[in-house]
């Protein structure tokens, strides 16, 4: 429980209609404790494997450090529980495939991975008028994915084990234009640099990157992931069709309010994930609880999360080679 | 039960934490069964007083037909219920005023009249703004409240009842002026007319109406009422300071989308208040909730539903006669 | 020849085709001087009957103080010249009854007032849409005047002689609003005050006012002249109609620049008004130049100055006396 | 003399001071004679060589198809004439080579080329921001060129002599890139297709085309050309940098006019690039003009035009190999 697992046990404490907290599991004690308290949860664990072998719980929520999302939702799989796990699926695609043969062997259970955009209502909104060919066939899909800069402290100390900018920031971008673009990528050309902050080299990362991607529909795409946002937290997409382009969050508020002022006309923005996409956490659970109750599998697979990963892996490659990659 | 009163105990049952939907009232058999089952709740009462009775209840949420909430609170009350009311407060200033004795009375109990606006995350943001300081003194408080053109049949059909648009439909700037403004409008000018529909003329109402107040403090207010806005469901506000200005909502958008077709470069609009202001409804009930379990007052008061009710009183009184109204 | 008749020198001498600055007339030498330098003019004047004496000059852009206005287009139109003056036609309505006989008598030639609003772009757009009637029949016409805080000072330094913020201000709005909902105002009802610069209330004026007008078609019109804007020159138009609305600069901004950073997404705004209705006045000016060659007459007539006085004095008594004000 | 010939030439004649529009040369000699008659120019020719002989000329512009315009501005030259050509500089890299000696020959003559998006207001304004490090260093610069699908007959017909999208769109923004990037591309990757029209195809060419450059300091570039755009001409450019982001004609709205209606909240479009670009037309010209008049040299160079073409040309290598391309 990380500060995104504290929300999604609130969420699922307050916001969840049908499903009820049992149980929290972190090795932090004392923040263990005082998450149970403030949320009325009785159960607490230190141990992941303890808290699975528990009868009274269905369905695990796991939002532990990347490395270890395979190896966990294999485990609570197979101790016949729905399993709902924060991206990535894995950080190797070796991992991925163990959990792509886990969720098949267990097929009867509910698997969803969290990629919560897909939630988010501007993007429901979007994907449904791009479903019913109001836009006509893509053409480009632009996404940004900008963390603001004054989180740049955490940004370097994780710099080590993010995995760089594409494997940590730009696979929900890679998600939303594998869903909105309906094909995928067949070859990409990944640049970027430290513009900023030369304490991502040392990594092979930047502190800004971007990619080309041809899509084997023909549609083109360009992602850039940033964390050197100055106004606050900018994820913008842009779908251009051949009928109509639709953007969404083109202006990264926070709110409905201008500001007039010596500054000019402005809307303040967005502060981070949990501002932008409050919301969308709580649709995601909600998807996932409602697929075990009417025994339903959910759109977000766990396949996906494997292409997701090979897609990433291929910017990350070209990056770092200088080199146009064929996927 | 109307469709408000529905949305109300559907957030009761699944969006306030701490709080419980023990029972529902309404004279449709129907509806009641239905909605009962929908939120699994075991006691349904088509009379008021059985279910004030009722020991296990705390808190009563009033959405009845305005003409009976000034009685309603009062029972409420009596039985040590702690109660929520739908605006208006009363629909004349003498039930107001009983009201006012009542929550006196009982003062023990918290009483919150249903002004959710102020629970709106962007007006909150912007009062907390106007309170700092940070746009100076208030010049001019401007508010749009315009309802779709495609809810014109619905809206005739209930202009015998309304009491009119200023009544019917101000009530909420009017809360918001005082609110903002901090101060009590002393005189106004009222007009409008049916530009569209002459349906509404019948009952000395207009289908778009306005007036201007001139506050205690100097400051200028200047408000719309329509009915008939083409794009949809407009509430647009504007407080002009001596340091700044602030706008809530100049463009009712739906959501994030912003869509590049043959029409322009274009959003689409809220469709109605539930829309609009799902969230508030929420918020403010977690507001009520939390009154009760803390023992606080909301700052909504039952003062503020009279004075709102005497304004939109004088303004209708201009409107009719085409005078200057002094309050 | 102030800041505004050097703009209308300059735009004559370069930008106006078929038109050629014969003369200038002022009676500071030494800008007289500079000017006719810069714009290659070979004739300059300290003294108006003089420049109006010559024959080889068949127009006159009367750009003096407001209280020579109506003395110098008799004079001008006596001498046979085409006239051209800046608003407002006269500082009293006796002065205009006077100019509208004098444009009567020497009918055969052009008299034009400078309400250049009318010549914008974007005015002009919204002006055809409303006569087409795409936005149906109008409801409310609203216009905001605010004039930068920064140059308050001579906001301040002007005001024993501006007449007030109706005369001096408010007059465009007034002319665009009847030019817009294509009636009179019946009545009027005005208020504001001093909220930041207690030194307008010696005139009786205020740093900022607003009114509401009825329109004897029913329309509504709302109005707001302020001097303390701090974002800029902000000159908004709104016109609410049945089937649509138009606002033309909801965001008074410099350019098409956004401007992302730490104060969020944003537009600067534009400065004063030779920035915003830079063109307008070429047009204007063209408009004039195109009249005299075809023997046309402008839309703006001299009448139209007239409206606009009357109905700016009502303003002004209605702020005066506090009172509802008939026209 | 095609459309933007005959603009050219009105704006000489009515809006650039201290230049005379003197001659007009065309081998249709009907519009030849219309306009010559609409802008009162005495001399017209059907031949460029009999044009730039004559002695009272001082200066020519080169508006004729994009393979003419090497030679003719260096026979131009060569009779001592100044020297404005429309872009591109030439075809291909030779012809540049050859304009560059030509006006290396003729250095006391003034040469410019026509990238007349560098006079726009908009971006003359992000340039000095820029250069003023009021965005720091830039990371991306992402520029979109998009015609209207409603003129795509005229882009088909047009299709076998365009010299495809890079060259014949792209350019502008190449040019722009390269000015507020202050570096020069080293790779690109360049993807596109036919999405509507497979007409293009034919060519080697896409209805919409895009690429990924590296520049030599690190900087990405990202450009889109299309020429299906439904809603208008929009030209849209942004420097994202460390510490902030500018983006010019966000909306390529057309005036400042704002529509509510059915459609939504909405701002209609430029149709086209004398309607966007129409003031930047004049003030290349005014440059050009002022340039002679005070023997400056112009910011856009002779070897502008080859670099511009150069990296066109990798774009169109990359697009048609489907490989990245050093540059």
């Amino acid at each position: 429980m990380g500060r995104l697992g504290a929300q999604h046990a609130e969420n699922i404490a307050t916001k969840i209609p049908n499903a009820e907290l049992v149980a929290l599991c972190d090795m932090d004690t004392v923040k263990l404790k005082e998450t149970a308290e403030r949320l009325h949860v009785s159960k607490t664990f230190t141990d992941f494997d303890e808290m699975i072998a528990c009868d009274d719980i269905d369905a695990v929520v796991i939002v532990s450090p990347s490395g270890l999302h395979t190896e966990q939702i294999e485990k609570a799989l197979a101790k016949g529980k729905h399993v709902f796990s924060e991206k990535p699926l894995g950080t190797t695609v070796e991992q991925c495939i163990q959990a792509e043969k886990a969720v098949e062997k267990y097929s009867g259970k509910v698997f969803m991975l969290g990629f919560m955009r897909r939630f988010d209502d501007s993007y429901r909104y979007a994907k449904a008028k791009v479903d019913a060919g109001e836009i006509g066939n893509p053409i480009l899909f632009r996404a940004y994915s900008q963390d603001p800069e004054k989180f740049i402290e955490s940004s370097i100390a994780f710099a080590a084990h993010s995995g760089g900018a594409f494997l940590d920031m730009a696979v929900h971008d890679i998600d939303l234009a594998r869903w909105f673009v309906k094909s995928e990528p067949e070859s990409v050309y990944a640049i970027g640099g430290c513009y900023a902050h030369p304490e991502f080299g040392k990594y092979n990362d930047g502190d800004n990157v971007s990619c080309l991607m041809k899509f084997q529909n023909g549609a083109m795409g360009f992602l850039l992931a940033g964390r050197t946002a100055p106004h606050g937290y900018n994820i913008e997409t842009e779908i251009i069709g051949t009928k109509g382009t639709l953007r969404i969050g083109s202006v990264p508020q926070k709110n409905l309010v201008e500001i007039m002022d010596s500054y000019g006309v402005r809307k303040e923005c967005s502060e981070n994930f949990l501002e932008r996409f409050q919301q969308s956490y709580v649709e995601e659970m909600k998807e996932f609880v409602d697929c075990i109750l009417k025994n339903r599998k959910p759109d977000v697979t766990v396949y996906d999360g494997r292409r997701v990963l090979e897609i990433a892996n291929a910017c990350k490659k070209s990056f770092e080679t200088g080199e146009l990659v064929k996927i």
